[in-house]
């Protein structure tokens, strides 16, 4: 099968039209060549180098990243530099590069479908990222708890009144802790805001509306796109998870 | 003495010339009149409305933050949202707010100098608000471990190898974590990068780079200003700690 | 009765969708907390201190003005400063500030339709803020002291032919003078154009096209205002007009 | 004598180094040919089309303007719109028409030199435009009546307090009044600010700081550049002032 | 019969609605009276002083170009400068220009449809200024000759391999050869792009794309203008050619 | 000898801080690995798929051109486009590209010092990427000739008078045809403008001041180039020449 087609099954899933424009640019094929047989798939949230040498070492040369290896537009390819060294090493080693980024957070089988699923909830509403949906209720520091469990995330935190009840979530996959309309969004329509990357001024923001926020690593709400980019193309070619490791470590975990 | 004096006797700790371009306009004076006898003042990290209530209990007219109250230019004062109803406690209650914002994180008894001073260390460099210094040779954990202890932060996370002997930090209180330039300054020029708020795609490039980065919260990294500034202006007139509790909790704490 | 409901009647009448796209985060609910108990309205073109202390003084905790009060951004609330000096008073004082600015010039009730009937006019056509209108056959000279006489506006002006005559006028209050694309459609669908707040270079455009312009001082073509906010509101609370005086003296009031 | 010569007598005076940087490319040589003998002279403020005939009619084929004729830069010149005629004029007619604005405002002979030399005052301090001198002392109300008397001006108005005697007034001719910079330097340096072409919200900014303004007219305030421009040049070429009128009649003039 | 009523016709061939966004201002009259009775047209592609000089000499007072005589808004008109000095010339003769630019490049009649006409090709498709034809099976080498011959063009130079077929030609006129957006839709659309004003690095991009590039020059490709012209009013009124020659001349030219 | 010791002394020779600000970060390593042991280099103007196979097969690791192979910043890198394919194929041989631009252009070794000593000149001024020059006296059309003789360019274009006498000549190798400013220096500070990729509108501005342009292919003016790569490191390591051909071919090359 060739790479072109496995691109196709994955835009059957997570069509490029959903992403965010901005994005727009960045989703697809990243880097490589589309009309080589694939041998294989490494899944992955992010295409790092060892990403990359697990795809070689594996005999596979096509890896599904959720996020765009290029993220700021290149104007030189240095091997000095981080993304410069990932770069030649998958031009050296034949591997294409595919990311679906915002279209993939959207879609019905993405990351925050599947948050929802974990969840138990049920999908209600959508704006842009961040998903609105119905749970059995639950109080806010027990519903952290479930977050860390389902998601495995020892990091965790909680903003505002742990025991209150809460039946409406508003989740976004991802760093959605920075979107001040998200915030919005979710204080407007929903009990709970759910996301990652949240600076200081966010948590001041949800204290002062006494709007409960619970904030999970960025890595942990999107790293089951793995398990899901595997789901949609395992059964036309090899493909193996990158088990891609949490990038940072909790004090206990030191 | 008059709330003037007391800016005067701060200012020449942290002249609002340190202070970035972009954050001048909101530096000095953020609220209120400088003219009036001070009754006393809190000292705290953000000027929340809980700190403007423990004021007025404790009978003080100032209120001395890090943070500026109005970080967004506002077009409208509405009760109903978090800033309008501070704004507006605040002038019923006659509380003057004066904020030491960039221009605290870099003066000699600031923010960066008292995080150097927590660790044992020597200043040996600066740029902008990142504060680069010398400490005895110790392991990435362990320096982890001890930033977790100076500043009772349980949410301290590390990137990158835990084994590796440092000793030389780059330090940035607050939010310093989304800034690239200052995770290439620090590269450049020390063995571990110690800063709060870092989104995900930043510890990528630290484990990219193989250096060593430290997260602490933004809170605890600067909630010493409320001692700082207390010593500062503690002989000239009652001054209160406002005690500011950490906006989050940990899973262990839930 | 509440003052978000005197909100939703001054709305009915000059609903907000109304407004230009730049004023509109300006208009509506500038200062204060829509959900008190309205203990009486002054009624303003200006809410300047002297209208919030005639608030006070008459037990009324509501300012309803034509402009907005905080007019640009404010990044600090200084009381050395005149916009700080207000904002605190009116905290101070309990006042809710509601502005109806372009939303209100261009309603059915409006400061361009109050001019039209003050000049015996028809209304036959709209250009955002700029009304056209029918009247008598009329000199631009007699018509300029109509305006002055119906305005009380001792400062009127005319420039170009006071002995034409003219039936189509082009009306727009406040400081239509200095947009360019309001004269434009004044000449191409009126005899004569009628504004304020006109620089030099307008008087020269207007002569030089050979078309007749009428100049009233800002102030008078809209303290109309003062009455019809109360014409809409008087029946539900108790209305004070501010009775503002005009903010210039010419040389003969002196 | 060469229309070159005139223009470096005039330069002299008025280096074109003064304008501000905005300014610089309309200031000069504004049209023609500088190549030419020059037969005379038509002084002005504004170089219209009746200026220009007068110019025709006594043989003269040089104008000397304050303002520039070309103030919006052109992308067509059509003899239907008002600048396009009047350069059609300029061309058929063989007249130059040269400029000297900010640059003139700002020299030692131009026209806030004048202004403060009619009002018997000194010049003791300069920003940009605005010209800071003491006087003898004098009431607001007063000086208003000697500026109006000094320029002929019936349009003059006051702001603020009639009675309050001054002796440092800022000046600054033409349309200074919009300037918000202008006003905080005047209100910074001197008693009294005098300026035209000023909006309604800087006449409420003046009465909110209680700082005195006293509003001339900006044709008035700037005609006198008729009769500098011939003193300047007026033994080397003939020179005829073009005696332009005031674009506006007040009320008692129609 | 009237310059007014020339341009009517005109524009019934190019309606300046075609026109591009950028263009608008700058097509139609470019300069001088539509109200005069027209004694005579010269057509060009560019209005020099040349052309000018021969509307004179031929008692024509209006020229029809091509490209506008303002190319760039201007902010002085001085002799000195060749823009300065040929509208000096035009008004001081009573020459009234109109220019008919991308509107022309469009239309029916216009330079497109033209150069594919002298090519014998159909017009399939259309994309901004540029149309893409059908014509017999060519080499394009021989295609190259062709328009060197219909263009009498000397400069014609080929990009790629000469000996390929080709049938599908997208063409456009005057300098399309620096618009990569072009390049691009000729490349998906047709099988050799045929165009002007082509900066090395296009050169570059075609030869990597394998996609053969003819290039004419500028003016060949656009000269027609002055038959296009002259064939829609000539029977209106005198027309004469300016028959302007090409700029610049070759090697073999000197 | 390694890459990054090639690059050393290439920079003697054309210090990257000569670079253009908007070109600055394209100099330099474009594209590789500055620590790899140089195994030969390919000069070149422009390091194509074409440059890049040469060095492939001649066992040369390094390819040292005068234009930058990223020219617009890449945000993905398909081998289906052009620029993708070229660097796939980089990384995929292990070839690091360098590029010494806009510094190149000012050095003294460089393309405008060159062309200067092909045509007999003596530099005596220089502006940005302009150089000027004293050479024997020659008419236009001779020296036209002596460009396409010296450079072997038989595109070589004339503007203007052919028999006009000059001796002060303005170089700008490359496409500095199409920018204003040097063409106005030119016109300033010497008798005739000689450069590349000169759009229509440009050859009217010089025939409309009387000012003779000669111009060159880009192609030609630079591709020099590689032999003064040459000389500058073939004593160092293995060096060969791209023999890079025209992009384009004349009409009598067809």
């Amino acid at each position: 099968m060739k790479i072109s087609e496995i691109i196709d099954i994955l835009e059957q899933y997570a069509p490029t039209i959903l992403a965010d424009e901005g994005d727009r640019p960045k989703v697809g094929l990243q880097m490589g060549n589309r009309h080589k047989e694939c041998t294989g798939v490494v899944t992955c949230l992010d295409a790092t180098l060892d990403v990359l040498k697990k795809a070689v070492e594996n005999g596979c040369n096509m890896v599904v990243s959720h996020h765009p290896m290029i993220y700021y537009p290149l104007q030189k390819i240095d091997e000095d530099e981080v993304n410069g060294e990932a770069i030649a090493y998958a031009f050296r080693n034949d591997i294409t590069i595919y990311s679906a980024h915002t279209n993939f957070d959207k879609c019905e089988v993405g990351t925050n479908a599947s948050l929802v699923k974990m969840l138990d909830g049920k999908v209600v509403d959508t704006f842009e990222c961040c998903f609105v949906a119905e749970v059995e209720p639950i109080a806010v520091g027990n519903l952290a708890k479930k977050v860390a469990s389902a998601l495995s995330d020892k990091s965790v935190k909680v903003i505002g009144d742990v025991d209150r009840e809460v039946s409406k979530i508003a989740v976004c996959s991802g760093g959605g802790g920075g979107a001040f309309s998200y915030l919005n969004y979710a204080n407007r329509n929903a009990d709970v805001y759910i996301s990652g990357d949240m600076p200081h001024h966010m948590y001041l923001e949800a204290l002062g509306r006494d709007f409960p926020v619970i904030e999970f690593s960025h890595y942990a709400s999107e790293i089951m796109a793995e398990d899901v980019f595997k789901s949609i193309i395992g059964d036309k070619v090899k493909v193996i998870k990158a088990n891609q490791p949490c990038p940072f470590r909790t004090l206990e975990e030191i």
